[in-house]
């Protein structure tokens, strides 16, 4: 999965519909550092993220692994929302610490 | 899923004919801030999309997923025509600006 | 699918077996602008290209929706041969100019 | 699969239900070499993995042929502990000698 | 499928149990000139391949559709050894000059 943080929302009226009541989202990739690694991608929300959000995007087919998105074209999907991780023996990220 | 500007279209003759009567677009990719990133695509149109729209691209299997392209050699669908985009609280895309 | 040029021919006699008969090509990406992007890729030949013919290669598991490619190991199969794109109101490619 | 080094741990506990009690891992890419390319991942672990460990990463739609990630929205798996690697007569990597 | 030089072996005792019994072989990326690209994989040997014999990869799902990889976490197999390769008028490969 690739980490990244929400940072806005994409609106498309004319679209598949077996897309209808997505929420899309932009997402920044982020490395295990917390920076940003300059790549980005609009993924489906499965979980409630919201903007400001660090979360994990599974992308290709495991886009398709969840209810919202089953049999979709969808190759990108918000599947959790990150409480914190560590790195070495550092907390490099902790949701709490952003609010 | 990937941003994308519709730049131009693409015709060919001789193909699997499982892709018979699809139209083909070249797609620019772009970034949260609207900027072009450089990489570029040739998908399916599943959406009526046209020239200087801007669009959602869906890559892979997911690519598939929609009647137009469901088991064709095709790994790039236009799925989706973007209405606009915010990133943080500004808008950074509208398509009536575009008009 | 990627945009191509067919620049040359593999041979491999020792192979999955399924891979039997079926025709290995070099193709170099081109972008929009019909140029170079430095990438290049290995693909099966399903609609008999030849070298110097632009091509659109389809990847993944897109690659085994043919009939020459179905189940085998294949990620990469030309699926198209191209007659001409524009890209806003410029023909940036056609085959007859080629010939 | 990707090479690479287990450096961190991630902990989310909004997320899809499928993923529940999987442990998530952030992997440092390694080269034939050893050396960290710059690339790194989320992956989850179906191995027992621990911090500092040299795994093998599958990605993609092959992340989810484990027990542990069956039908669930993950594109990345640690399925394998490397024990060591040659590269020409050289031996590049063994975990003894990280103990 | 990307071309590649096999360059070394990997060992990996705690795995998968599906993976039991496979080779894994770290392979270098090549273009089509037969320089590397610098990008390189450890992929499953379906075809008794060995150090230094330049060969395809499937990545993927493809890398699936071997009897060796069916249904197990492996993204990336070797599923050809080449013999020789053409680009324009100009043999670049041949593997009778290497031995």
């Amino acid at each position: 999965m690739n980490m990244g943080k929400v940072v806005g929302t994409v609106v498309a009226t004319r679209k598949e519909p077996s897309m209808e009541g997505l929420r899309l989202m932009w997402v920044r990739h982020l490395n295990e550092q917390g920076e940003e690694t300059g790549g980005q991608v609009v993924a489906v929300d499965a979980v409630g993220a919201g903007p400001g959000e660090v979360v994990l995007v599974a992308s290709g087919s495991s886009a398709r692994q969840t209810e919202a998105t089953d049999k979709r074209p969808c190759d990108a999907v918000i599947m959790a929302i990150v409480d914190h991780w560590e790195v070495g023996d550092r907390e490099v990220y902790r949701k709490d610490q952003e609010a």
